[in-house]
């Protein structure tokens, strides 16, 4: 394998790679240590990312591709979308030579891609490296996808979701498309993951020698924790809390009271969450959803409409909320707002609303007998859902109160 | 010990062994490792089965309590209901010459009780094997249970425990009286129980020493997923949210936001739970139990009548359901349905659910003024709960919506 | 440093040391472990206490502070309030020296700072102890608290932490303020804590080498039972449900559904509690706070009071409470309580209310023409709250029902 050395060269190189005929630039690339299945030694279980990229590091990119070309027998799945290489000594020899002239600045938040080349070439060149492998019963792999399409491989199902959880890209924003048909069910004890057909056939065994393993989950995903270090003043009181596959935004705390941040769902700004954010939910910045607060989720709840909450709303301890709401928004504690609960507004507070909304049709359409229903205030900002507790009527009135996180908690 | 050399011989032993006066087959049994006090080094503290059964393998059982009446010395407790033998290597080796003609076909899922023998010997055989025994402060039991009355020992109650979670047994169906006064409010770090007086008195050590436990619960009963491997498509978020003497059926999956399935509570079919099913209570096959949503347990919550939810219902986020239900029942997200809640129904709805539920004489009863009470509506199908955002007033009516669980997920 | 041979010597000691002139007897003080900084190793991280003392063993007090004035250069913080000092063998072997007529009587519950004493001794004098304090990243330390101000050190805010949680304060009653800012945000694994940064510069590496850690929480605080030992009758099913810093008495139930309690708030007596206990609020012996249950907290959710539940209350599944309770009171099952929701009450209940409550002025105040908000009738005993079914008009009357926890589980 040639030699770069410098970085003048290495400019020339990846333009050379990028015109090469029939050259795709990844939509996304990582570097990963994978478990390998207990029952088939083939069989990649999970994956957890050195170094992801999505839409950046292109340079990088082209140095696997061409690493690749030459390896060509460590390809492990190769399709119009995807590319599964296993990465042994002399792929990571192979991607340092080309690699050269940054190896020595590769540290800190520098190419992160050569700093896990390097790491990598260091482990594989201990001795004891094909023994550390096997006891441990992992692997290293490059995945690359080319389109956001339905997902193939477990590399690639995990490649999505660490997009996501490391906000590489919006939430909502990939296909997502046949992850639980390739992630398969798994036991995890701690962030080691093992086959329920495993388990079963040396249960007997586990068990008399004290060695039977407490199981913490059994899930097709992993949890956040187990694969990101979250960013700044985010807060996860319970690891079991946050699927990975999750985005939270800086100064987000997780409370481990009845919530629950499901996979492709999240947050996207400093919020107290003690409710569950179901998947594909999106919570804005400022808010906060109290305690047991329900947000319906697309796999359950909603008719397939994900639901955004706007900015400085507060969910109500107890709430559920099938709408999307705008910002600044309250839905009482304890009441429930789906898509077809009528709710009653006086006209003067529609008015409100009106100003409050200009660019909405709101009750500028017209108007069954029956009044509204919920779902007509979809996205709307500065409303408040109350149940009147002296009629028992559902109503909605112009807030007028402000919505403030602690400041000391965010 | 007499060596048993054909299946025929088997076959009569087995036979002469039940014909021998004062002869009583048991209901259950099993063999299980048990971890002893550290504080009293006699008392079995909890009990891990390699294998039990319930009203089967009766063969076993006769070979199990030949074995015994030749070591009367290993015996531990013995009464009318249930016996607790020590299990040592004179006792592996007297089962195994009476389980000679199976020894080797003795894989996979074929003689159970001879797998555990052969497992035990092994490890009974080894040189090392009472220091590993000591290290590990552990020990091995078989537990006999004659009638199903008041739990008599922690083996016995963990029989019972196990009974239900691997299903050999039906929820509601076994005596568990005594259960609480016979088990140990233990400390339990992973899998393995503390007593708090031991902590106590090496908590300074501990702490000192950088060994101080983290601690994950403090139970008398141990987690589901601590003894039992989920059957195909169970999935169990977190392992804190059922306890073991739950009993969950195929395809059930638990969510870790506001769940829970208490112990002698469980499933019946594929299901998603992201509520409480409370201790006694049993939820259909299909049925959805919404994030947050509770099923009241006979331990607080009921008058003392434990629920049943039936098929494909949906108990809405949040809800709280204190009456059994039929098949295709829905509760509303946020409203709650206890027994004495007063539900409006108007005549149309009454003789649509009166229709949909033939054998059942709702209606025909004298009413009282009031109206009804949810009571009333106890275990009919069809019935769909609600709170009108109009009037405040709690409805039933006959439900038009079918529930489907997301088949991707189960 | 000079050794004391008598009680009647060590007596004459401490009185001669009070006399000091500048002598300030601590309000509290505590031996403990400290984790250290992985980034900066002067820095402590946690304490975790082996003894912790508040208003009480004054003589051990006056025998630390002896020593730490021949030893100044252990000083790590002095103030006015505050003062830490490293433990090292110097620091014992005087200590030991003074406490010397008690060494031997130090077991099992007497004189638990001699026994801290003795076991860091001994762990001192092992010739190891500097390689197994480096692998460990841990050192030991004198905590002292003059006047209970504002927290100005990690090892302060964790002793007003054990203070609440060992019962040696009440709830509510220490000064808390700048215990968010004092306190890191710190990864956990177990009761070890990383910091995120230290994490973040060794992520690849460790993920390569399959020793990546499984994170259980990220939070400012640790958990209660990674310090403490729960006291009789007291159950936690999950640890992540309850702070450091929360209070639990005798015979307090914390079931994994939904529940949580916050630091500074608790239980006084046998409770349930499948719901929320949020910051400061403090719940009543013999209350049952059910599943999903939010009692709202001064961190959010209420203007700043904190809320007290009185004895024998019932606070249904998937209520709201915002409001001060007395004792013998009822939330019904998934309604809310907020301090401004409009209660009805009915003359004959208002009368009944006011029986009794000989000594609450409820309803001879002028009554505004909308009623009564719930806030009128906070700390009142035997309130029933409940929506009416019919109506759907929040209303309260005198409680007919007694709450009674199941004896069996308390």
């Amino acid at each position: 394998m040639e030699v770069i050395n410098t970085k003048e060269e290495f400019s020339t190189f990846v333009d050379s790679v990028k015109n090469e005929a029939g050259y795709k630039q990844p939509l996304g690339f990582g570097i990963c240590k994978v478990d390998l299945s207990r029952v088939n030694p083939d069989e990649d279980l999970t994956a957890n990312f050195l170094v992801s990229n999505w839409n950046e590091n292109n340079g990088s990119a082209a140095v696997f591709q061409k690493v690749v070309q030459n390896l060509p027998s460590n390809i492990l799945h190769q399709s119009e979308n995807e590319l599964v290489v296993n990465i042994d000594l002399e792929f990571t020899n192979s991607a340092l030579a080309l690699f050269n002239p940054f190896r020595e600045e590769a540290t800190g938040d520098n190419h992160l891609n050569v700093q896990a080349m390097n790491i990598l070439n260091g482990i594989m060149n201990h001795q004891d490296f094909e023994g550390f492998k096997e006891e441990n019963g992992i692997a290293y792999r490059l995945i690359m996808i080319y389109e956001d399409t339905v997902v193939e491989t477990v590399t690639g199902a995990y490649l999505k979701l660490d997009a996501l959880s490391k906000s590489k890209v919006k939430l909502r924003s990939l296909n997502l498309n046949g992850v639980f048909g390739i992630l398969k069910r798994l036991a995890w004890v701690g962030n080691t993951p093992f086959e329920l057909e495993w388990l079963k056939a040396n249960e007997m065994q586990l068990k008399a020698v004290n060695r039977y393993h407490a199981i913490e989950s059994v899930d097709k995903f992993p949890r956040y924790l187990h694969h990101i270090i979250p960013d700044e003043n985010i807060r996860i009181l319970d690891d079991s809390k946050v699927r990975y596959g999750a985005q939270l935004a800086k100064g987000t705390v997780i409370m481990p009271g009845a919530s629950y941040v499901n996979f492709n769902a999240g947050t996207e700004g400093p919020s107290m969450v003690e409710g569950r954010i179901s998947s594909s939910a999106i919570v804005g910045a400022g808010s906060d959803v109290g305690g047991g607060a329900s947000i319906l989720g697309v796999l359950s709840g909603t008719d397939g409409d994900p639901i955004t909450i706007g900015k400085n709303c507060l969910l109500g301890a107890n709430s559920v909320t099938g709408i999307p709401l705008g910002d600044g928004c309250i839905v009482d504690a304890g009441i429930a707002i789906l898509s077809k609960t009528p709710v009653h507004v006086t006209d003067t507070q529609l008015t409100k609303i009106q100003e409050a909304n200009p660019d909405s049709d709101i009750g500028r359409k017209s108007v069954t007998d029956d009044g509204f229903y919920a779902f007509e205030f979809s996205g709307l900002n500065g409303l408040h859902f109350r149940q009147n507790a002296t009629t028992g009527q559902m109503v909605v009135f112009r807030s007028t109160r402000e919505v403030k996180l602690n400041e000391d908690l965010h």
